[in-house]
């Protein structure tokens, strides 16, 4: 980890920038497997899956027996664990509910909005190294308790066609039955288009590698909405000198845990703590299987002393972490000022991880900066907020005069008539 | 208009398509006018100024004095009237906020979402044939209430350099003071890298035509957000017998205007409504300046008689209009059916127009399909929406042996010895 001591605020601007990414341009081979799947459909998908996957099997579609069937494949701590973490999340996205709440802003003239199920989602979920059943429970919650008619659900296969129990377990738990065996960018393909059995999504969600990627750019084209931009995993920890060296160090490992690309940043007021830290991480990092990929992620991530905490939080905000543990002894008076950020973790004993799988708020949060303008998913992310109004009689001829004057002031003569041709129907009928 | 009379429903996916926009390539172009302005900065600006708009104008920011003289070119009957809209529309907006509520998931793990502005916001109005004085409402009260640290304002200025006087007076009824004569792809340029003079943005918000659009969509590639995807206005009116001809004549007119390019759809079950609707617009657009805007307009635009108005709204529903006119004896009974919308106009005194400039909603919507993913700006536009927990040494010890499970049985050891290590120094307590 590069070590920056006491950095002036005109640096900053260069430690805040992320490790810069190969943007493979994949846009070609993406439209190539798009345009296969309009016109060839299924087929296309199969055909993907064999060059891709490596995976023989002519159903795409996992059958509800094989989901079903799952849950004995897991062993009983696991499936209690996930119906807890299952049940924090319902209960935290449970109340992003709005009411409804009609507003007259002028007599007459009512105003409200209703929030209404996007009605077709797809979730991806990507393979590789680990199921990540964790993410299924992070979107499929959130859309189950929107109400989406239709949730899909898109997974990488193995050679023989499976997909690990435990992410069929989780869908089943949350009663998504829409499962199908396809990844990469024929899955998005698929969702963002429509097959003979893959429905065409309104909106895509979900985490992947540049194919991915790549193919949810693409499908915005195409009338699909995506849940957010793509980037990879991090983290900043503000530390005090009363935080652990272990447990920070601990943090920052998990972190970098994810990617050779993650990053990890701590920004701490006690050089004390950044030396401890930087010991106590080597130490760790002997124990850990993913030692190779942690220790490419530390190689671009840093270490940055500042004066004091007010410092660490306005770099904090400078940099819009993805991730924000506070690991220090007063963390409510940092609150008010932290204006960028995913997710913040307060306090000594909130570490990253609980938010990651079961504490109940969201793991799927933007990255690379986008805190500074993008929520992270919630209960909104599967709904759209529809604006009503009502305006009677008394509210036209309250209202009508202004709407006239405005519209008149934009020249637009068909809008001004539209309000005209109302209120010289009332005056009409005295 | 075209006239279709009882579409079956594998007819509806044809009807409900918009015409297809000339997407012309403008990405080039864009990426020139970026690259100079990256390298050049305000003076860039400045040039493309001088190009596109003929404005040889070398202080590319409004000065406050002409802002605050701006007010004594609008009359004052006009004023008035923006007042009105904009009490309106913050009264609408404000009621928008989100309580903070927190929510203990399990004994010792509280969880709780915070607002907060997005710090800089860039506000494009375009210029043109009228001064759009009511976007600069729609956008700008909600990006004051929201409490915007930075709110820039571009817009395009005449060849002497001049920008509307109502812009600048409604710019600085909301107290936006930063506001600069630049329009176009410059405009766009400006805001997603900063210049000298105008600050980058986070987020950019507004409408504009296809040179707009291109650089907006390309400045998200730089880390800025924005609003939602361009496309042509449009209306879908569902009207029953009791239906004036005249009014819903008049709102398919008022949104016929808007340009060429606009579409406006009457869906109905009543073929007598329909035949007098026709006439009746025919006879509106002899007394109107921009018929042939209008007339281009209703080229591709549809009359579609259905059988009952269950299939209107279903109809609708699949089309997914941006603004949905309920025309209707009894709109209230079909409200719950509504699924897909921007906005909606319930009752036959309810016209888009007071939507469009004064009653409280947001004008601001998603066209071309998007209303069955996205919402329209508001106050929520504006903020990002930030998770916290605190999880403390109760929670850790019930909440922790799950996460070690889940990160387990993921493969990511590293997240799991983050729990364990706390649980560990936890027991070493005792």
């Amino acid at each position: 980890m590069e070590n920056v001591k006491y950095p002036t605020r005109d640096q900053w601007s260069q430690l805040v920038k992320r490790p810069v990414i190969e943007a493979s341009n994949l846009n070609a081979l993406v439209e190539e497997i798009f345009e296969d799947i309009r016109s060839l459909g299924d087929q296309a998908v199969i055909k993907y899956n064999l060059k891709f996957d490596g995976c023989r099997v002519a159903d795409i579609r996992v059958s509800t027996s094989d989901i079903a069937a799952a849950g004995r494949l897991v062993s009983e701590e696991l499936k209690r664990a996930i119906q807890v973490a299952k049940l924090n999340i319902e209960k935290f996205h449970q109340q992003q509910r709005e009411p409804v709440a009609k507003i007259e802003t002028m007599r007459g003239v009512t105003c409200w909005r209703e929030s209404r199920p996007i009605e077709r989602v797809g979730i991806y979920i990507p393979g590789g190294s680990a199921p990540l059943f964790s993410t299924v429970l992070m979107l499929g919650v959130p859309a189950v308790l929107a109400g989406c008619k239709e949730i899909i659900l898109c997974t990488p296969p193995n050679a023989d066609g499976e997909i690990p129990p435990v992410i069929l377990y989780t869908a089943d738990l949350l009663g998504i039955d829409t499962v199908f065996r396809v990844g990469g960018i024929q899955a998005i393909g698929a969702m963002a288009l429509g097959t003979e059995s893959v429905s065409k999504a309104d909106k895509i969600f979900g985490p992947g590698n540049q194919f991915v990627t790549a193919a949810k750019t693409v499908a915005q084209q195409y009338g699909v909405s995506i849940d957010m931009p793509a980037g990879p995993s991090e983290v900043l920890v503000i530390a005090d000198s009363t935080a652990r060296p272990d447990f920070v160090a601990a943090d920052l490992l998990a972190q970098a845990e994810h990617g050779p690309d993650s990053q990890v940043m701590l920004v701490t007021e006690s050089e004390d703590l950044a030396d401890l830290v930087i010991t106590e991480i080597q130490e760790q990092l002997k124990n850990l299987p993913r030692a190779e990929v942690i220790r490419q992620s530390l190689n671009h991530s840093k270490v940055i002393i500042l004066e004091d905490l007010k410092s660490c939080v306005d770099f904090s905000n400078s940099y819009a972490p993805e991730h924000l543990i506070l690991a220090v002894d007063r963390p409510s008076e940092l609150l008010p000022s932290i204006s960028n950020a995913g997710s913040v973790f307060v306090g000594h004993y909130s570490c990253e991880s609980a938010g990651d799988y079961a504490s109940g708020t969201n793991h799927s949060l933007p990255t690379n900066g986008f805190a500074k303008s993008y929520s992270g998913v919630s209960l909104d992310s599967f709904l759209k907020k529809i604006t009503f109004q009502e305006v009677n009689e008394d509210g036209i001829r309250l209202l009508g005069p202004v709407v006239e004057l405005m519209a008149q002031a934009e020249n637009l003569y068909a809008h001004k008539n539209s309000v005209t041709i109302r209120i010289k129907s009332l005056q009409n009928e005295y």
